[in-house]
Order: C-alpha cells, then sequence, then structure tokens
C-alpha cells in the first residue's frame, strides 16, 4: 500500500474501493489485509482532520469532534466489513457519509454544544465467522461466543489480536471502548428497489424485520434412475420442489410483505443417473411482526411433517436464526421527517428486510436509519449502485440531522 | 495381495471382493490398482482350470474352453470394472456367474462342439474417465474418441498402458484381440425391483431402453433475500422447481414406462440470503421406443422455452446424451425362454432401463440377456443384493444356454 496524502472523503472512498482491485468485487472481510488497510485509512484521514481517534479491541473506530459545552455524544456510522465480492456502498456509505457530515459540521465547530461520533464498525456480515455484528455487539457489551473459526481454521481471537494490534499501533490511536452515546443514527444504502420503485430520495426506516432462518431435510431414496420403475421411487428432489412450491405460495397467502426465500439448496447423492435420495435446504423468512412470522412458521411445519409422513420419506425441520422484529425511535424519525422536507427531499417511511447495526444499538440507546435507493435494487454484488444525487441527499440529511441533535 | 490357491469360483469371488475391504463399497475403476488384482485373479484362475486365456489392449479378459469340431465360439460374459462405491454384484455376477458356467460344461468338454469364451470386459460404467463401454466398443472396433483424463489429470491412453501391460506380462497369456463372436449372451443383476415384484427368477431382456440426458440452465436475477419484495423477484430456484414439477407430470403422461429423473441440480450462489440467481440441472430419460423419447423431448423443450420467456428469465437446454433403443435378438431370448421353463423357473420378460455391454455386442452379433432379481431394486450401492438360490439360478440357465448353443 503506498501512503499518499488524502483531502477529501472522495478521494478516501477511491483509495478503500481500490483495495478490491483484483477481485470482481469489494472485498474487507474482517481482520483480512483489505480491512486493515482500510480502516487504517479511515483513521489516518480522521486523525488529518483534527478528529480525536479511539480503537476498541475489536477493531472498531470511533473518531470523535468534540463539543464544546457538554460530554453528552451524539453517534453516526456503520460497518467496513464486506460480503464476499460485494458492492461498493453496503457499509462503507454509513461510514464515509457519516465521515463527511462530521467534517461539514467542523466548519462551524465552534456552535458544536454536543461531541459528534463517527463509528467505523468492524463487522456486520458474518462472511467470514459464522456471527454476525461483532462490531456493535461489543460496543454495547451484549454477549456473544465468539469460539469460532474461519474456513481455513484460523481462529476468530487471533485473526482478531493480529489485526487489530496494527490499528492500534498507529501514531495519534488511543486504544479504548468510550461510553455509549445519547443516540445513533445510520445512513445506509436501501439494499432493495422500494424507494427507487416510489421515485422517493430517502427512507426513513420504522423497523427492522424481524428474521427466521430453517434448514429442512427431506429424506427419500437414492436408486437408479434407469431402473427404477416410476410408481417405485421415493424421489427427494421431486418432493422438496413440490414442497417449496407450497411453502411459497404459503407466504404469499400469509402476507405479501412476508419474504420468502430458498437461497441455499444441496442434493445427495448429486449425480445424473441416481434419483436423489436426499435433498437440503434452507428458508430464510423476513417480516417486520412477530405474529405473522410466528403463524407462518406453523404453517412451514405443518407441511414439512405431512411430507415426512409419505411412505418411503422423512423429514427434519431446524430453526437456527430468530431474530425479533426491531422498533427504531419514533422521536428521531419524526425529526428527520421534518428535516427531509425542509431540505426539499421526496421520503418513503418503510421497514428494513436487512438486518443492521441499528438494531443491536437500539438496544441501549435511541436509533434511526436514512436509506437511500439502490439502482435495480441490487445489493451484495458488484453491481450495486446509488445515483451521485442520491448519495449526496443522504449526506446532505445526516449533517442536517446530526446539526440538530448537537448543536 | 498375498497368492493363494484358488480352488472355487465362490473363492474367487471371495478374493475379488476383499479387494474393496478398506471402502464402503466395490471400487475397482479401469485401470485402479484394484483393477488390475481383479483382472489378475480371473487370469490366473482361468489359466489354472485349463483355459486359454487372451488380454487385449484395452485389457478385456478372453478365456476360451475350445471347440472340439468348430472354431465357432459362443460367448459369455459381462464387465470387471465398478461404479464409485458400488455393488458387488454389477458387472463381477456376468463375470464370474460365466466362468462358472463355462467351468460347467468343462465337465463334459468331450461334447463341446463350438468353443465357449468367457469375456471380463475393461471397463463399462464410466466412473473414472468421462465415457462409457469402453472395453466392448474396442472389442467390435467401435469408434472412440479417448482423449480422455479422469480427475486427477492422470491420461486414459497413460493409465491403460500401465495397467494393461501387467495383465499381458502373467505367464500363459497371450496378448491380442479375437474375432466376434456367434452370439453373445451376458448375465448381470437386474438392478431395478421388476422381477421382486412380479416373483419372477429370471428375466429374459427384450431391449435396452434408449436414453437421453439433458442439462437445463435457468437463469434469474440474484438479489437481496431479506430486501426484495416478493413481487419484484425472478428466483430461478422458485421457478426451476416449478418446472421440474410440470416436466415430472408430463412424462407420467406420455408413458408409465418412461423414467424422468433429476439426478442433479446446483444453485448459484448457494447461499442462505440470497435469492438463487441461477439453477442448473439434469434430466435423465429412459424408453424402449424412441418415437415416445422424441415426443417427450419436444414437451420438454417446450417448458424450458416457455419458461426463458418470462420477464426477468432465461433458459438454455442441451442435449448431451442420446442412446437408441437396442432390440435383443429374439431367436436366443426365444431358447432361453424354453430352457427356463425346462429348469422351472419363473421368468419375466422385460426391457433393461439402464446400458449393457450388450448393446455394444448386439451391434456385431446376435445377442441376449439373462437378468436376476435385485433385492429391493438397490444397485449402484453397497446395499445391492441378490439372493444365493437366483444367483445360483441365473448361472443354471446361462449353463443350458451356453449347452444348447455350443454342444
Amino acid at each position: 500500500m503506498t501512503e499518499k496524502a488524502v483531502e477529501t472523503v472522495q478521494e478516501l472512498f477511491a483509495q478503500i474501493i481500490d483495495l478490491s482491485r483484483e477481485t470482481p468485487g469489494q472485498n474487507r472481510a474482517v481482520y483480512s489485509a483489505n480491512w486493515v488497510a482500510a480502516q487504517g485509512l479511515v483513521i489516518k484521514f480522521a486523525l488529518a482532520h483534527g478528529l480525536q481517534v479511539m480503537v476498541d479491541d475489536f477493531g472498531t473506530v470511533y473518531a470523535d469532534l468534540p463539543g464544546q459545552t457538554s460530554s453528552q455524544v451524539v453517534a453516526t456510522g456503520s460497518h467496513i466489513d464486506t460480503v464476499t465480492d460485494g458492492g461498493r456502498y453496503d457499509g462503507l456509505y454509513g461510514v464515509l457519509g457519516g465521515l463527511q457530515a462530521v467534517l461539514n459540521l467542523q466548519k462551524d465547530a465552534a456552535r458544536l454544544q454536543h461531541t459528534v461520533r463517527l463509528i467505523s464498525f468492524s463487522e456486520e456480515e458474518g462472511s467470514r465467522f459464522p456471527t454476525t455484528f461483532t462490531g456493535s455487539k461489543h460496543y454495547i457489551k451484549a454477549d456473544q461466543d465468539l469460539d469460532l473459526t474461519d474456513e481455513n481454521g484460523v481462529s476468530f481471537a487471533a485473526a482478531k489480536q493480529e489485526a487489530v494490534a496494527k490499528l492500534q499501533a498507529i501514531t495519534g490511536v488511543n486504544r479504548g471502548i468510550p461510553a455509549v452515546p445519547a443516540c445513533f443514527t445510520e445512513l445506509h444504502i436501501e439494499q432493495g428497489p422500494r424507494l427507487e420503485l416510489a421515485h422517493a430520495q430517502i427512507g426513513l426506516v420504522t423497523a427492522i424485520c424481524g428474521q427466521r432462518r430453517f434448514t429442512i431435510q427431506v429424506h427419500g431414496n437414492a436408486n437408479h434412475a434407469g431402473t427404477t420403475p416410476m410408481d417405485q421411487r421415493q424421489d427427494a428432489l421431486l418432493a422438496a420442489a413440490e414442497l417449496i412450491g407450497k411453502l411459497h405460495s404459503l407466504a404469499g397467502e400469509v402476507s405479501d410483505q412476508l419474504t420468502f426465500t430458498v437461497g441455499q439448496l444441496n442434493v445427495l447423492p448429486n449425480t445424473v443417473n441416481v434419483i436423489p435420495g436426499q435433498v437440503n435446504f434452507t428458508v430464510d423468512c423476513h417480516h417486520d411482526d412477530e405474529a405473522t412470522l410466528d403463524h407462518y412458521e406453523q404453517l412451514l411445519r405443518q407441511q414439512v411433517e405431512q411430507l415426512g409422513q409419505r411412505a418411503g420419506f422423512h423429514t427434519e425441520i431446524e430453526r437456527w436464526a430468530h431474530d425479533l422484529p426491531t422498533h427504531l425511535d419514533s422521536q428521531l424519525l419524526a425529526a428527520n421527517r421534518k428535516l427531509a422536507q425542509k431540505l426539499g427531499l421526496s421520503q418513503l417511511e418503510l421497514a428494513s428486510g436487512a438486518g443492521h447495526d441499528s438494531e443491536i444499538m437500539s438496544r441501549v440507546t435511541p436509533t434511526t436509519m436514512i436509506f437511500v435507493p439502490s439502482i435495480g435494487g441490487v445489493s451484495h454484488a458488484p453491481a450495486e449502485n446509488t445515483s451521485e444525487a442520491d448519495l449526496q441527499a443522504g449526506v446532505a440529511l445526516l449533517t442536517a440531522s446530526l446539526q440538530n441533535l448537537a448543536f
């Protein structure tokens, strides 16, 4: 990495994006070389612009613009890590948009009553270790079981120690973890198409959807594809295909806001001339109402059990994720609604289908989110994009919001 | 491999089975160490019992009991190789059952007019190199493109040369390829449940089904599972599941004898929280009537095209295998029918859903097959089994059949 002076947040963005130049998308898995480089760039930029920088033992970066008259903290931020071959804006937009907003306030720092804090959380995506939100969970001191290894057998603890030491060794960085802020605002891309479809520039997030994930196993009988008559088969894939169609229909009957996705499906033995003996697949559901998710889970379990009762078949179901819907702060949202109107920005209130650090932060402090549109709703992919005008509108609203809270 | 004197075909069978003692099933992939050992055991047994042994340059073993008055050859046999973790009888039953039948005739060799030949074909399963029936195809001088490598990058030619040299070096073995026989009979397990369901001890094979294999690609749009509304999705897996159900129904409407199997299905990116952007799956169909297969293929292509015309979807279909139905010799079958009646064996005439060396042999000489029941229809798996009584019945009929043809 060649070091050079960086004047603007735009240049910082370009430097961080360039770290992933050798892969189709953005790759900053937590504690990887790219991750260390990116957080290091954020730290050096913040220090160079006169912010006070602290790095905690999970590698989350806190960059403070101190208030003149109060120790209360108004915070913003998002996560620096990415999914594998992710897009340019997921997480990073909230970190650098937040940094831009803090710099915007710096011009008028004499009027700043409370401290304004930019947070670049270490990890949110769960793309390296089988856990998510470790950065914000560490900040709020939530219980975490982190006896985990990545797919190469590297432990979370070892990866963390090596990477974080490099950040804490940067001259000017304080090692430590600051107190929880008085409020938290996260700027983020929508990652869905609803703002674009509604021609809205800004999304104000009412809630973060609850989410449940299941793994379903369908066991039939593997056998020779050429010699087994059709009426003598227990074809696990045919049965799974029918079940998936039925579960999809039921989801639509329960609520058109209920998302239903079979993202992963594996066939055993997966050979052209063998009738599938087993199919394992995942079901992922999101909705902002817990009772709706309860109702759907009941229907889903009924269908899986019914298939398991067919002669020659056996089914299993495991629920391995159950995140409750989170309602974000209505006062912060109402204030942002007024500010957006004042700025002439069209807006839509919506629930977030994806999870965010805000879900964790809302457990300890009033929290709100500002969304900007994702072109074509694309996210978690190299094609993820937002128009320059919308990116700027989000930062403008965040700046106004932080000013409103901190001045 | 410790060498010891082998008196009976039962002992030879036990020795060959024991070669795979360290794996769940039988493993004699062509030109592997186990394959060399197995063909070597067959050769030594045949030589020890006074048969004339020739090995061709593909490693097929020919063991002749010479006729007294004619150079005409009556042949039987099957293949020595296996699928990965295969059963004990697929292929090997026809080799050793044939060897037993030849030994049975040896007791009365003075009355033997024609030469009787046992053939242990080098390869039929296609489990190591992406090709099948290389042994019988070499024997009948069929064109073969064998510029192939196995999954470790070993070429067919190199593997063949090293393995076959070991067999041809055995003292008493002639190197060469004998003329095509006057007729060929293959003894084999059914590999399906029809004989067992019909309570028949013997199957007389009228034809070998035609087979077509396709790969179908369904392209939709990968996207975030939590943030993409249900009515904004092009979910490739939901579409593929529906298509598979439809193709299965259509197969049943066309003919209840048409087998339809989706054995292999792969999802991309196959991640729990990403809507599948692409699904690739195989379709394997067998039927003994080419016009029926033509008709079904037409319906299948229509369905795939229809899906490809849905907004946001794109489909591709490739047919990569097209084997015509093969009608076996009706005179040889009629003779076996009478012999089975004489022996008091219950019998069923049926088409073979699986391919066999007989399909290749029938191109150059009158060919017939004798099936024995597979318990539960299980094959290509360690649980493959046939009762001792049925194994003996098959050898008894083969002995009678060879005697009828050669005396």
